[in-house]
């Protein structure tokens, strides 16, 4: 009975140290596995005689690209289609499935893609007519570098005609087209006229809006405008100089249907006839990029219509002669909450801007400064810039100096992190240092 | 006995029991501690009123910032002391300490920080004097931005004057000193002159070469001439219109002592008289910059000069009357090489850019096109594009002519990713599609 006893005994013990060993193993292998790399695997795929070599930095040529590796592996992607173009000639297919494709084979790009933004912008190829005109081109282009920079986003700035006969404001297309084939990695192409300024340079857009409904285009505008008073329709119901596409078949569809209204199509002349007795406020024949697409938009709601954001809770972009004389008022009160508030108030480096964004929000909710009445673009509509036909209604040189009041208003905000400031908006040559504390 | 035997069983198996439930909850322990988010700890920091909401991006204030977190601790860094200044007129002290600090503060920004470069380019604030200067300024800003965006690099235009008296080439050290304040976060300022233009837009700056000896300054130039012939000095011995520099207490020194030969300077005139009389090719009495750095060098060499990369193995800078005519010819080498190779012929997203660059490197190197001669800058020194006062040698108009020349080539670069060319580099208007596989 003893001998029976102590064998189970030993039993039980040799099960227990089992149990327990394998549990122990169990453990270390699990933390274990969230330390080890992933193996790279290098196929025949290179020739020796030019096989690259590996640079301090370590980028080589690999069939298979790991999660953090650039790379562009053997296996086909859209670009290695034969009848792939990027004009806007030739209508884009499966775009969503070549795009996810893409995406899949460049995993080192999937992070963030769903709100990774491309800013695109221009002008023409050659010097303006107006004297000023480059000069503030200049001072434009530095301007959505400043933004871009400061929120991370690329920047294209085009200054070719891509396609001969779209020049003017239907260049843009064309250039929306390629970009989103030469940008596979962003969600979001957000073109922006050369004649509109990112004036509050915290402002983000909120993405969320769009994503959560999924709509593929966002502009400025007033929907019931948009939409309703059939008989009385007005060809500002929104602006098409700053959007927002997303980089998908829809959009590919709508550039394609858009563009059909413009100079490179044989219908040219007859779309414009139809958007001036459409819009009663058109006042000239020819057919322009905006009045095509309210009337797309219109006319075809349920394809185009009910997945466009007609923004308007906050200035998507903004009449700059309602905008400009704000600026003053809105410095004020930014000193007033900075004043109440030393978190606001304290220096850092550029790259933590869209940290203090994010502090100021509830200051500026409270002290009445809505989102709405932010000013976050400023667009210089009807001032034309380069060739200096402006609308007659902005007399002498109006539009030119609230161009450069704009400029400088949003330019203190970049130079403050630089330690100055110009004090006068006026004086585009002037700047101050910044006394630590400010507005203390 | 038979008792005391199940109760020493009956013990055991309590025990085993016990280990295995313990080493069962440390096993779910180890792996819910890789998931579960890191406590967010709010302090009495932030008032109740204006606490900040929880955005959708989740980005709030927090005293502790965790890595991959946007946000700026509590913890006082250089930027709140209230004797920080951003102008050249102060001198920095120990700002070796305070950088590291800063990056140890936010480790968001410590990852790839070594190799972080700012380019630093710009031009005065009010438009050119030159009809077509500010349209050239234009077209040299896009080049950089095209660059910088190919190979992640931010870019900063300064369009002010941060120093009243130092304009002209002085103009920078103003804003190289505001810059390297402002973004903590980068390892190299990168000043470029608004007249260079980058004409390889897939040549990347051999940063290893500065690293591992630790130089703090890069330019072009010859050591030769700037260390040797004391008594027959040139002020061309190297190029001050485009140089590397580290953001390093080093540097804030050296700006220092290069600034205080300067139009700041008490003795700014008596600069110019030494200069005069130390370069036998210097021509106007008022002190440069260019001088005044190889006189720093070479007088101060354990100082200055140890701590200098004088390069002259790549065209860090090269002096445009020499490289323009080098374009064709190396259209035609590296179309040869892609008629050659398929893979480079192969179009792929912009982003892949440093991918494609690493593939060709070597074919380049074996048809004869080494690194020293590839145009990666192309300075059009004495051109002055936006005042016109060219150097009297370019005659007529072959400074413009001749950048619009570099421009074009460099843009096709540029434009090959979105599927363009301009087929003739003297005609900026028009371009045309690139067809598949090309130039097979």
């Amino acid at each position: 009975m003893a001998k029976s006893t102590t064998c189970v005994c030993l039993a039980n013990t040799f099960l227990f140290l089992s149990l327990v060993l394998f549990l122990l193993l169990l453990h270390l292998w699990t933390l274990s596995s969230f330390y080890s790399p992933i193996p790279i695997i290098h196929s025949p795929f290179t020739k020796a005689k030019s096989e690259p070599q590996l640079e301090p930095d370590g980028v080589v040529g690999s069939p298979n690209c790991a999660a953090h590796e650039l790379c562009d592996p053997p296996e086909k992607s859209f670009y290695d289609n034969p009848g792939l173009s990027y004009s806007i000639e030739k209508p884009m297919k499966n775009w969503d499935e070549k795009r996810s494709d893409w995406l899949k084979q460049h995993p080192s790009f999937a992070a963030g893609a769903r709100d990774r933004i491309l800013v695109v912008t221009g002008s023409q190829p050659l010097p303006c007519e107006n004297p000023i005109g480059d000069h503030l081109l200049l001072r434009l282009f530095k301007n959505k570098v400043d933004y871009c920079r400061i929120h991370g986003y690329d920047i294209f700035y085009n200054n070719a005609y891509l396609h001969p006969k779209m020049d003017s404001y239907w260049a843009k297309f064309p250039v929306v087209r390629a970009a989103m084939l030469a940008h596979p990695e962003v969600e979001w192409i957000w073109w922006i006229d050369s004649d509109a300024v990112f004036t509050d340079m915290e402002f983000k857009v909120p993405l969320h809006r769009y994503n959560n409904i999924d709509h593929n285009l966002v502009v400025y505008g007033w929907p019931n405008l948009v939409y309703e008073d059939k008989g009385n329709k007005s060809s500002t119901s929104l602006n098409a100089g700053v959007f927002m596409i997303r980089n998908c078949q829809w959009s590919m569809d709508l550039v394609n249907d858009w563009a059909e209204m413009g100079p490179n199509s044989p219908n040219y002349k007859k779309w414009g006839q139809i958007q001036l007795s459409t819009f009663k406020d058109k006042t000239y024949p020819q057919s322009d990029d905006q009045s095509a697409l309210i009337y797309l938009l219109f006319k075809k709601k349920d394809k185009w219509g009910n997945k466009t954001y007609v923004e308007n809770e906050y200035y998507f972009q903004g009449y700059w002669v309602e905008i400009v004389k704000t600026y003053d008022n809105i410095s004020e009160g930014y000193k007033e909450v900075e004043i109440w508030e030393p978190k606001l108030r304290r220096r850092h480096a550029e790259k933590l801007s869209e940290y203090y964004a994010k502090l100021r929000e509830p200051y500026l909710e409270d002290a009445g400064y809505k989102k709405r009445w932010r000013p976050f673009v400023t667009h210089f509509t009807g001032c034309q810039q380069c060739n200096g036909n402006h609308n007659p209604m902005y007399v002498g040189d109006t539009c030119w100096i609230e161009m450069q009041k704009a400029l400088n208003f949003a330019d203190n905000q970049v130079l403050r992190n630089y330690g100055f400031v110009r004090p006068d908006l006026m004086n585009s040559s002037f700047v101050s240092p910044l006394p630590f504390d400010y507005p203390a």
